[in-house]
């Protein structure tokens, strides 16, 4: 039987090797609807290459160029929000949540609205409104399917027993390209070098999150919120190859793990394919004996503060995971832009998270009240690189 | 809810892990019965610490012994092949099957045949009867849970998803303490030297089989049983750590994989809690930066032929398991006394096995079809022995 998906995010990385999952297993899936950001050509590729039923572009003005682009099909197309809601009701059977940022809380929330599975691989819905997502989520009995590989993987682990038996959760990072250079290296390092990841092919600004290991942090709080585990329980441990991606240790001290070749297609196809049988994929075998060696170290909290940061915002709660998350994100694209150096980055989050908490922020209640609280952390941070930032070593 | 255990092979290496286990975990079991195989004092020991409600001595010639050693306590005890299936016929949830050899056979079929659910530590019902010994737990829906490290990592992995998506499941093996030793010295191994295991403590002779790799080898054949699965879907991968037991490969190129220190309660928690709540165990916890390294190694089937041995049986089925099993059992026993090298018992159990495979025997249908089988190409292989056996290198 044929599955039918909506691809919000259809054009960035994650939605890329969807649609190659998608073509590889061509019979499986139709394709109700695609959502784009502001790239009309890359969109109406999508839509072709997908034979979608609707496609819609976030940014209102793209409306004429994505019609133009979608000439001689018959794929109808809209732009701007209400098009992107247009593309959430169309019928389908599982919404791939894939828009970068917190631009796709507002469309994954529609999402849920409609009763829809979600497979999610956005970062924000959990980090920036965590508690408020997965409430929507369970009020909707709506089940959220992990894509990121190291939450894929615990959630593959944790099919080898009962959740309440769950003695620790564990998640592995590269380290990033960073994670042998001493302190005074890291703080002299541009864009350039903390853009290239010696594993993953990622979008820019998480790749930068790789570099100061706040990604993994992000991802504590998203393992927080999605397995309802609490901060004492989940670790972080660098693991340079990239292999094992998430570990489940129980009460017996037997321990589960998601493993794979760095290639997204894995756990998309894993998520794709829930409830049903598992997909095929043109991704490479795992072959430990070919790989040899798998080393796992300690994060180094001193030259990767970001992490220790995230650390602190997990475990405090509340209003915390929202500031970070939005002060980080402006703060990575002053350091790509040049006007941050890269430890400028965690100095400065660290800033605006002490000044906001100051004042007894309430808890986000809804999705609303994190995405306002999102755009205040994102002024406070704006304000606070308008005069240059500049970070001790 | 107490649990009432029934523990066959109580006095080995298993059954005192086992033992440990329930200790740990004071209130959830009582135990049934314990059975022993010639030592009365350590099976009156276990019998005395776990509160046995019966206790089965193998050897029938031990039973004024136990008697004597469990003078003063309340506990009813028998000796010989009677007392054993007594023991069998207590009221009881779960048997582990921890019997060592063939001797555990008949026994073990005893308690499927009673409906008790089993906790199989005897590789034996598998390698040696396989296909009648499956058949048997099937017809009577008993459930077969894996108490071998690998396998039951197996059966956690396969948590993950539905083994109909299986694309391969992988046993890893030390390597044993001749990994890194060319083929000559390790033709000039004695048993001192193939009895020093690096990681797991066990008995003498599967200590022995780990050293040649035959154990691995059987442990493909129990896991094909086991599993369902022919054996060009089953790998090893010598991984001399020990860390990682056994490893599902999906459809999609995901893996699953079950992982832990090298200590046996840690899947005889997991397997004598099936189907409830997992135990806890005073087992330690995997630290894997403080281990820093796990390395992967194809197995070497020219330094370690017995390996192939049992692929090849594995692969042509029928009776060929089981004369390899028993013509190892002997010449094993060979080797620790002197009387075999260390390459004489690949060398001998592939003349016994051609000798009787050119006779086209039939695949044993019952388990009583096995241990004929088994008796006959051990006597051959005594045969063999009686004049000297000398392997080339």
């Amino acid at each position: 039987m044929t599955r039918k998906l909506t691809l919000l995010g259809a054009t960035g990385s994650i939605g890329r090797s969807a649609r190659d999952v998608i073509k590889h297993n061509g019979e499986a899936f139709s394709v109700a609807a695609v959502v784009g950001g502001s790239d009309a050509q890359a969109l109406a590729e999508a839509a072709r290459e997908t034979g979608a039923g609707f496609a819609a572009l976030a940014d209102p003005a793209g409306g004429p160029a994505l019609r133009e682009a979608l000439a001689g099909t018959n794929i109808p197309c809209g732009a701007g929000e209400s098009a992107v809601l247009e593309a959430v009701d169309r019928e389908t059977d599982l919404v791939l949540a894939a828009i970068a940022g917190t631009a796709g809380l507002r469309p994954t929330c529609a999402a849920i609205r409609r009763g829809r599975a979600i497979a999610l691989a956005n970062k924000e819905c959990l980090v920036s409104a965590g508690a408020a997502f997965m409430r929507l989520a369970a009020a909707e009995a709506v089940p959220v399917i992990p894509v990121d590989s190291e939450h894929n993987a615990l959630a593959q682990a944790l099919g080898a027993g009962d959740p309440a038996d769950v003695d620790r959760m564990t998640l592995t990072a590269s380290g990033g390209p960073f994670r042998d250079w001493d302190r005074a290296r890291i703080a002299a390092a541009g864009p350039q070098q903390a853009l290239r990841h010696p594993n993953w092919s990622m979008g820019a600004k998480v790749t930068i999150d790789s570099a100061t290991l706040m990604n993994k942090g992000l991802e504590l709080i998203e393992a927080h919120h999605l397995f309802d585990i609490e901060a004492a329980r989940l670790d972080v441990v660098v693991h340079p190859q990239s292999i094992v991606h998430g570990l489940v240790t129980w009460r017996d001290g037997g321990v589960t793990a998601g493993l794979g070749a760095p290639d997204m297609r894995i756990p998309i196809a894993h998520a794709l394919a829930l409830p049903g049988s598992r997909l095929d994929t043109a991704a490479p075998r795992l072959d430990l004996a070919g790989i040899g060696s798998l080393t796992f170290e300690k994060p180094d909290l001193d030259r990767f503060p970001c992490l220790a940061l995230a650390i602190t915002a997990l475990e405090e709660g509340g209003a915390h995971p929202t500031i970070l998350n939005a002060a980080n994100e402006i703060a990575v694209a002053a350091f790509i832009a040049g006007r941050l150096d890269f430890y400028g980055i965690a100095v400065s989050v660290e800033k605006v998270c002490a000044r906001m908490l100051s004042s007894r922020l309430a808890a986000p209640v809804h999705v609303e009240d994190a995405l306002a609280l999102d755009a205040q952390a994102r002024r406070l941070m704006q304000e606070l690189i308008g005069a240059p930032v500049t970070a001790g070593v």
